[in-house]
């Protein structure tokens, strides 16, 4: 049977393809989803493709996803530096989540620096632009049991 | 005239009995709920007990407890460490508020040792699983002014 | 053609003139919106005012301010000290925006003298009541480009 | 057969009703240790109730609660938050115990925030003043095994 | 009778319009007391406009505006980071103060983010060029008693 | 009546005369205590003067000395930069007390610049060698009410 | 013509699949290389795979690298944590690089959680074991100009 | 031949009496002069008794009590908690000097619980008002070589 | 004649044996002892082998030991972090002193890696559990002059 | 044309050859003058020696000789590491700055490791002696323009 | 079958004997290696006794102890207080492992009181000269399994 | 008889002129080594010049040139900020030792402030590009004796 993966996506991701295009670059958030959906072919994966602004609402989304999903692809944006809720949801759920930076946070601000998802997501890929979530779901596809 | 309290509950508390059962023990939501609604009706307390996993929500949630209630039980949870948005609506309404968590905050990961519920709280119940809300319904009854 | 401002209040101000009058004065917040009503009309701006106490919610504010109005004045309450989603929003918008603090945060609480907002905001008025949302107007007068 | 239980007060504590009323309150020890009598009689517990403002004292009353009793609360008042002793007696003993604190010492100096007997005993209550000596002993009731 | 009030500037800030106007702006200081004279003559304000390099200096003339006018607006520089005297000197004297800083000190090196004048000041506006002590004059406005 | 002072010795000030002269002199504490007698003559006060290694033990006495005597000259010695309970002992009573200390802890070690003592004493005395606790007696002599 | 990429190893990584399985699997160096050959093999990637256990000669073949590749894979093992001369070494070369690391070293011991190397590093996979070289030489087709 | 002391008072000392009665009391620095030349005078010493705001005039004035006078009592006031060049200059002189504070700076605010000068005095004397300013030239007395 | 040596045990060492074996081995005090005096016995040392719970008492019998010994063995147990009094004692006699630890304090919680003992002591063995008794009984007698 | 060059020393320099000699050394500053005028005329520099213990009038200073010279070398001596006001009067002009230090500041104690004048001068020597003036004269030989 | 242990000695050990005299000891590596010979054949262990300059080296050798020996004394020297790949290589290992220091790292600077090689080592001997290595061997003789 | 000096570089300076010339400008090594040869014949000093990668090799090199040389200049690159080994090896050799910084370390990031060399150096000469060398061939003819 067809496995199902989610990818998260956290505040302000979608302003992407309109601000600070130095940092992450000029491709929209559709373009993304558009070039996971590929991706996903690829590996007969089934999407589900969110954004949101709400912390809150990122959580029940990782819940839902953990429920539902065989994987978990998670962008949280600003939260990853302030989100122990966050944090707490993936740890609560049993699924393979790769944790996608679009640009290198570690050569940005120092706030930027510390991640509360990294120390429970399976895997981190940063800094390498939309190209990220191409592989995050090239390592699904490695860490989702058959 | 009876009294009304309020419990209010953090994110990903809903998940609770599914979740890491070694930290948070095997008992939903719901049973402590119910248990609560039999320690209340002890003291002939009306309860309203409500769970978010939205910080801005716990927030109204508080407001409105503050206007409505005569007393208050809160688990933050993970917005414990983080919010002073949540700290400040504390301290902004007049009713005794109770802070309990059903895990010993202080004895895992350093990020957890630090409460902005606390300072605000009249008192504090920690480690003690699902017997911490009972406690705090007593610790309510010594608080609330005739 | 007129310009278009927004003035955007987070978590619990909605409570103003209600809670600690001696830290936040006894004006309410609808007389405040009032007096800033006024104040735009002198520089024939048009005025949107709104609270809310969620910060996914502000992160949408902040991005909708910034595609339909021509400048910013911000209170984000509690938000100020811990959230970096309202800093990129406020970072990812191009307009003139106002940071505006009813109290002096810098002679309360060590955790209030961090803000996430100032290095992002234009600039900052702090502790002048609601004075400062005038003057804030009064300002957005001088940054906002004919 | 009848359990037993300690219940352990640090420095100062017989001081409690005389000095700084605002923070402890104006009940006195004896009348702390008559209201928990009073309680041990409800779940027909052996109450040992004691007090020092010897450090090393308290750690030989704490080794000796561990190997007469079932159960022990403890207000380790100031050597809560300089006592590597202290943790080590309580980690060495096997019975449950519980962490009293009359005051909120989250509301209070910053050097009284940091608790090294949290980490070790089971579950704490603070700042619900002798109330929470009475609460303490519930909650033994609930974790001393049969 | 009319009131008075002083404006004081600290070191550097003669070179104003000269150094870094990428910073700190083209417009010199005399055009500022110029600017300033005028508003005050808006409020019937008698206004004594002053600058000095000298950290002794300026608190001594913080002394004299205490004993002289009825408010005052400083513009610490480089001494707000630094001077723990000019911090004494306004919590000694009695008139409203309302501290103004040309750049944004909070989008600059961390070493100007902590103002020793902020927690003794009225209020702080930060970051809005010339105009800060336009729109600190009209906040003296408020703030003088009559 | 002739009023009566104590003066309390911390740990290792038995050894005084004996332990590292470049430090803390070659006078024992037998000669300081004579010295004190003869000063308390002078004042016509009734001096108890003991020295103990034991920290709960100069607890007890503080308390004692809060009960039965009209001043306090302390020495805390090694307990001034780790005891809290000394801290709150001497906040317990209500008669005046000078913390004196022999050399200069602010000239040593690093870990000896915090005095837990200091912020609750009347004042403190510290480098001038067995004449601080002259100076000590002289001080009381002005805090002591009639 | 074809490209050619280096992929360099760090201390200890010669030891892989015999040491703490638990932590970095048990897959050898020869294996993850010869997994690499295949991959570089579908990119048309001339590829130079070494290990060494000495920083300095660590800085060498990254300049080496620089010289005569197109692009770098590194895992700089221990080296991650502390030295900025494999920093500069990065820095001071013109090809994309990406760094590599086998085990999350966010969920590990502090020292591990600061990299000197992810911010002069083109991009960061992490925790995604032997996969993440591959990914790593995916990413660099990306990253390569033709 | 009689030996001559110098009395330095720093930055705002001159308001003394008139500023925060609370924290310096109500005696004005020419009291504390006056009582001074009394107790001057029963040890047969020549005082020369000064104030400034200005660091880098004490640091002259200590330069030349170190060439004219035989002991130095020095209330730096705010510059205690900055100044280096006052820690240089008294290093730098060869003549006894008593650093006082007529408040305990260590039961005030976190930045007044540094001093520069406190290392490079004979002592300290600390809380005691204006006896202090005696004490410490008794203290002189005894520190002074024939 | 023959040259006599202390064996000083701080807090909790009275339950080695019974307590938390897996750190501190089944090895009880009695038995160390038992090894220590065969050791002793090689060497022609006279043992005194103490314990106690008692930061005061653990003082004199280091006092005690300086006046009547050759030299010194201490395991201060939980004292190590945190007693100043313990570090003053030790540095106010004069013999060779040994400070041993059972378990490897590195290895374990933050707080145990700080020793105010080490800078004081001639040597220390750590982390060799009753092995490092005999050890210490070994390097004493390389220590203490003929 | 001939170039001028400013040499600005700061306090306490005035007692060079006096004080601390095995510091500072044992020559005073008006040889190091004269050592200075040798070089400059070397280079044909026309040269301003000048002291103060002034920080404000150091502040004036540097203005002077940004306005007036074409090079500077400065000794802040005390004011080095708690000065912004410095920092920034030398970020202000326009001229290449030596800062020099006698001795090794960065062997001396911690708070001389830190220079707010090092950030923003061209170029630093440090702990050569009164050679450190004569390399500094050699430097701004090959850093003033034609 | 003998038993085969490893002596590692990292940079700088080369020149013992010539070096600092009063900090190590006037004792040359060849005389340790010596003594160490001696003390081995007591147990009849084979010896491997290097040094090295290089923390790579360090490394290698290291993991060939752990390949071809039964137990590990080593003196990282420099490379302890800064070395995570020795960190590593010592954790990859099976064997026992004695951390050796010759002088006590605890009583010098602060930058020398931190050791990668102590959570990892078996234990830790310090301060004791070149006694260290004698009593190493010694433990080695206890922990190596029959 | 001729003196001999070494000049020794650490890593990535053989890249000079070729990297990141806004910071090392564009002159090479070589370039470096021939302008100090000059230098040298004019103090007529023998000159050996070298670089090196490896932290263990610049320790050997240290060492070698205190045996041999009667002065030493060292740019330690990277090794500044991170190495132990190099800070003892200077420290254990004899001769007059100049560090050399081309870049303002004290102008870049953060982790350039801190330089273990400082404190072991004779002096320090920084941020003035080639010229560092030659002025400090030029302190050395001032430090080594006749």
């Amino acid at each position: 049977m067809a496995k199902k993966i989610a990818i998260l996506n956290g505040p302000n991701l979608n302003l992407l393809g309109n601000r600070e295009g130095d940092i992450y670059g000029n491709i929209g958030l559709a373009e993304i989803e558009a070039a996971c959906a590929d991706e996903c072919a690829r590996f007969d994966f089934e999407l589900e493709f969110l954004q949101t602004n709400s912390e809150g609402e990122l959580v029940t989304l990782i819940q839902q996803a953990g429920a539902a999903c065989d994987g978990l692809v998670i962008n949280p944006a600003a939260y990853t530096h302030t989100s122990v809720a966050i944090h707490d949801a993936i740890r609560a759920i049993a699924i393979p989540t790769i944790e996608v930076h679009l640009s290198n946070i570690y050569a940005r601000e120092e706030f930027r620096h510390k991640s509360f998802v990294s120390p429970v997501a399976t895997g981190t890929i940063c800094g390498l632009g939309p190209t990220g979530y191409i592989l995050a779901i090239g390592a699904l596809a490695t860490q989702i049991p058959e």
